[in-house]
């Protein structure tokens, strides 16, 4: 913590005084950016703009240069895990990533394995020490994955979905097939996470992109069950114990008090949760991270500024506050209205 | 009431005893019955089938001859609002709506008129009055409108988005005409409601499929205070104030609280929320509506029956309780699974 020039994050996320609070944006190196479609541009396709060590930490510190950002976020993929399967993922513009071999048999789950770290997704932990370098201490590097559940989904649906009618198949049908598959999921999870550790992340966040689709019963079951054990693989392990991680389920308000007792530091909230009332249901057992609407980064620099303080003021005093979006940037947002965005969050929430 | 000689799914929504928990369905009169699909080609297509009072009525009394379900909904769209007010109105299969003038400025909002009811609308009515003949008391009947923000959603947006980035552009920078088009939209929506119970519908539903992509201040704001004044005029006329009027906002189970200060009667709950952590919410004020997840209705009959039941259980003991799917049933459904579901409900749930 002592070796970071900027520990704000870190000091956010373990809920101590912050000069003020810290502010990151998920997906920040992204679309929006003209720099990142250039170098995107010169890596021909998305896979291989995360499989470059070089390209990913190019478009990683991206963001970094332009904006007063207090975390960068390594640049890669959910779907890294299924792909070291070898499920042969793609990813076009526009229709979103797809499985050449989608997962649809328990005999499929079976055939499945553990990706090798170093082997299948060394490039991932080359971009973390080459990230982790450059940055040489100035701000934190967060690492990341998917969650059991979301991979899985991706796994069996294919392709993106609006009814998930297969993954939910199988839930219903074949529960323990489905366990089976986040068992291998969880392991890997955690492995590929503690990896990330290794190579020189400082944080760990865990997206559950698609836990939001799920009855109560169900999320406990199926997605935040697994993500608790990917955290306690995490806690009980000498080298990550440290780490403050983050779960981040999209549509999961109504879930907080459930996943605070996960063993994470902290929750990332989407915007139809009130920081306020997430902070009484979870108490001081984790930090809150959050939950600008993305679609206000479209507004006037005005109604930005506007936006961050109702933002600040519904979390209110006391610590625990990192500053970001409910959801992903969107890529038609204009990058001067990030910085608004972000010095806003310094100015309006400096201690005096 | 004692007209009906089924009056199950009233005395639900006043939280009063029944012999069995009443069940219907969102869109169950739809693409899942061979007979509707057959009725739509008749039509030639769906504003047709919607405008045309004997088809209307066929296709709502399609279900209720299949299934043993407690109420009729009237068939028609929650676009017949915005199409009233000239903004051509087109449904096209798999694309969805799209309206040909879509509301792009204050002056396009300033220009709206509340639709003249029995000239513009009369085809629900006509519809409406028919199968309340032809039900002859046999089961209640709903009618039902869309949210004034969903149908001013639709009509700044002018067809599906994800990202909502119009209609929150107008909120972000021009509130106060969002406000102007919520306004007249508030006040189409109790006078078209208000004509369906004078035609002879027995209960009313608020359909506010957009509410959930808002935060929980704009919720308030822009959705929720809408709908209470739409209510507040229900429960204000004297032929309106004893019909039960049922709110439903899709990924709203975080604002049950604020939902059932209302003046509503019943709130529904997509299949994310508890129906017992959304009892312990909302008290005695209102029943609740809900809330099985749709694609259930793809596994197999005995994983139909205990999901139905694990719904009843999660409800518990006492009364107030109206059977439903969390969100519409979808057009791959099984309709034998559907009699499993609809004859599972009121088996399991029979009092002795």
């Amino acid at each position: 913590m002592s070796k970071l020039r900027n520990d704000r994050l870190l000091r956010a996320l373990r809920r101590k005084p912050v000069d003020c609070t810290p502010v990151w944006i998920m997906r920040q190196a992204g679309r929006y950016l003209p720099e990142y479609r250039e170098t995107r541009k010169q890596a021909g396709d998305f896979l291989t703009l995360c499989k470059t060590p070089e390209l990913a930490c190019e478009v990683t510190l991206q963001p970094l240069r332009r904006f007063d950002l207090d975390a960068a976020i390594v640049f890669s993929d959910i779907l890294t895990i299924p792909d070291a399967m070898g499920l042969g993922l793609s990813v076009n513009e526009g229709e979103g990533p797809r499985f050449e071999r989608a997962i649809d048999s328990k005999t499929a789950i079976d055939a499945l394995r553990v990706p090798e770290l170093e082997d299948d997704l060394g490039y991932v932990f080359d971009a973390v020490r080459m990230i982790h370098h450059v940055l040489d201490g100035s701000v934190p590097l967060i690492g990341f994955a998917g969650s059991p559940w979301t991979l899985a989904t991706y796994m069996v649906e294919g392709q993106s979905t609006r009814d998930f009618a297969r993954i939910k198949a199988l839930m219903f049908e074949q529960p323990q097939a489905l366990h089976a598959l986040l068992d291998i999921l969880t392991e890997s999870v955690s492995g590929y996470l503690a990896a990330q550790v290794k190579a020189g992340a400082d944080v760990l966040m865990i997206f559950d992109t698609w836990g939001g689709v799920l009855s109560h019963t169900e999320y406990r079951e199926f997605s935040l069950s697994a993500m608790r054990r990917s955290v306690e693989a995490l806690k009980s392990d000498e080298m990550t114990r440290h780490i403050p991680v983050i779960l981040f389920t999209k549509g999961g308000g109504q879930w907080f008090k459930e996943m605070a007792d996960s063993g994470c530091d902290a929750l990332g909230c989407d915007w139809t949760t009130s920081l306020a009332i997430a902070r009484d249901t979870v108490g001081k057992r984790v930090a809150l991270q959050g939950n600008l609407d993305p679609a206000v980064l479209y507004a006037s620099p005005d109604v930005i500024e506007r936006a961050v303080e109702s933002v600040l003021d519904d979390f209110g005093a006391g610590d625990g506050h990192v500053f970001n979006l409910g959801h992903g940037i969107t890529p038609g947002v204009n990058p001067d209205h990030v910085r608004v965005m972000v010095d806003a969050v310094h100015q309006k929430s400096a201690r005096s």
